[in-house]
């Protein structure tokens, strides 16, 4: 790709979070994927998980996202992929049909990684809340490695395929400390969440050079492989160059709403600031290692009209006391905040969109009232976003 | 709605129809609603169809229709919206939360009684293919009338209410012939579908009037209440006067895959020719009733490139046989498609599309090259369609 990335995920697609798909999790007590197999029967959770699957995702996003002037989809995708881990179904069939729609329309795949068994970081987004235990487990290390090469074999062929993300958002101490997951998302089973622990840096290191290893004996040249930063965008300047990695690239996720958590003020104009000095930060890094903005979003606080604490959404009764937008004023706000964003990002590689689509009602259920802007196809109708005049710098 | 009628049809959405979401019926013997509805367990019934009713349909399908130009949406419902004939399970909360999105993003909803215990047409759509016995059934006769009422009560109040339609499409004696359902879909029980004939105008009448008074009777007189032609356009020209109906309109199906059945040609031409006529029918009928085009869509063998015989799905060894056509001339095409369509129903009070969506897969299963053009959300990203401008006459 000699243009700047410019990506959409599809979040809650293939890796589910409750939270973008209420309606799935519901009349069931499960919070993540892994209880949603745990509590519902075998059969009612198939049904649930493959309707969903064939209708949350079709061939019309795909050419609608073409159509918008995106040329790259990051596609977060299970362990359990291939169908190998009871309870969990495998969705290989549906990244199949998905790779031949971006090959129609002409938008290349990033495939992501996004979960490990026993989890990488204790988020809800890891499929099993509030446990973080696979880098503790040797075997289960080299089962989510056989994933990797499985998905390289399967695909490297593929007109569509433009890269493989080894792993998503692996948790380090600094960030362990600062989002305290186990807090943040309910750990149902003490038991299991036992000896939970942040991934070392040195642990991440050594995993990436095994990774890379076996994937680059397997993809073309051409074909990128990515690592997520660990939350530590600095840390990885000199690791591609001294072990000699060649066509990679670093992934970091960048998110307003954690830029709040670690005091940037709610305004517009302070966002502008935090996205400034992050761009000068992502163009540093860029002098070592081509770094993309693999997730981000428009959502704040600013604009949500509450203070989201990183992003949880307010009870029906603290939405009383939100503070709403004229339309006019909200379109404008997320222009100026896509724009800064954007040349931010621009900094470096390109950026990818946190995420494509959210299935939740602000209408009849108005607290989400701000979360939409979490939606791309929904920015795009209300041009809340200007994809195909991106700014060049 | 003084100016003219510009709506879409949320078919496959509260109303089954398995070809427009094949997925959703895999794994199942099941044809139509019916039998989706007795094959599976009801804990797996009830999986796929709430996670289809919460996926397929959201807030923002109804913020992208009203952003494309539209003001009208036409809700197809089956006659167990209220949950009280098992096995099959209401679905009023899901209209409840889609009245809400109406009036949020500033579009009309036409409510649509779509099917009848035992059915009105024994088409696909009616629930239950290959079965017409309806009619013939006091008893049911009387509980859609329920259905009609408890709707009329509910909503009658609700800003966005613009009207009901007491049954859609109810075949009479000479479509009956024409179409031959019973041989068009497949009859699963034939005991179930014994004595299964059309309905006779005479009976449409009266199922008309008493409908008209009871809903009259609930309704504010600024809404309107609407009746399907029974496919015979210029039999009702001196009925609703005769009967002095208030504030009532005709509703008139009218697609070019069925015009081809009755012998237009497969060209763009002949559709003109075949529109301009059904204008001027269109003009005249109007003299005596308001009449809109309830339902019609740009799906033809012309642009399918292939006979699709009333609109059946080739095989993909017919599918060989197809002729595509540059991406340029189909979009050409589609669109004076539309602006003769558009012309010719603005004789009348208007259109109202069929069909906002379809779940199918033109990539992986080519077979359906073509069929994308019932799907309206696919025709606006791809502008085949022109629906902000339109023509005036």
């Amino acid at each position: 790709m000699t243009e700047k990335i410019k990506g959409i995920n599809l979040g809650g697609w293939l890796v589910l979070e409750k939270w973008m798909s209420p309606k799935l999790f519901e009349d069931v007590a499960a919070e993540d994927e892994y209880y949603l197999a745990h509590d519902l029967s075998e059969s009612e959770y198939k049904a649930r998980i493959k309707v969903h699957r064939s209708e949350f995702i079709t061939e019309t996003d795909f050419l609608r996202i073409s159509s918008a002037g995106f040329n790259l989809i990051r596609i977060p995708v299970p362990y359990f992929i291939f169908g190998d881990r009871l309870p969990f179904i495998g969705c290989i069939e549906e990244l199949d049909r998905a790779f031949n729609w971006a090959e129609a329309y002409g938008v290349r795949i990033l495939l992501d990684l996004h979960t490990a068994p026993f989890s990488q970081n204790a988020f809800d987004n890891g499929g099993l809340s509030g446990v973080c235990r696979w880098a503790q487990m040797p075997k289960e290390v080299e089962f989510e490695l056989t994933v990797l090469t499985r998905l390289a074999e399967r695909y490297k062929n593929h007109a569509a395929l433009w890269g493989i993300e080894v792993i998503n958002e692996p948790i380090t101490e600094r960030i362990w400390k600062t989002m305290n997951p186990q807090k943040r998302y309910i750990t149902r089973d003490l038991k299991l969440a036992a000896d939970s622990a942040p991934i070392s840096l040195e642990f991440l290191k050594e995993f990436y050079k095994e990774a890379y290893f076996r994937l680059r004996n397997i993809l073309p040249e051409e074909t990128v492989i990515s690592f997520h930063d660990g939350f530590e965008l600095h840390y990885w300047k000199e690791f591609f160059k001294e072990n000699d990695f060649k066509n990679v690239m670093l992934d970091t996720h960048q998110y307003v709403m954690i830029a709040e958590l670690k005091g940037t003020p709610q305004s517009l104009e302070a966002y502008k600031v935090y996205l400034d000095d992050l761009g000068k930060q992502i163009a540093e890094v860029q002098k070592y290692v081509p770094v993309f903005v693999g997730e981000w979003s428009l959502f704040n606080s600013y604009t949500a009209g509450v203070d989201t604490k990183g992003g949880i959404n307010p009870t029906q009764e603290e939405f009383l006391d939100k503070k709403t937008m004229s339309k006019n004023e909200l379109a404008m706000t997320y222009l100026e905040l896509w724009n800064a964003s954007v040349k931010a990002w621009n900094q470096g590689e390109g950026h990818i969109y946190w995420t494509y689509k959210l299935n939740i009602d602000t209408v009849n259920e108005p607290a989400w009232y701000g979360w939409d802007s979490w939606d791309m196809s929904r920015c795009l109708i209300n041009q809340w976003v200007d994809p195909m005049n991106d700014i060049k710098y």
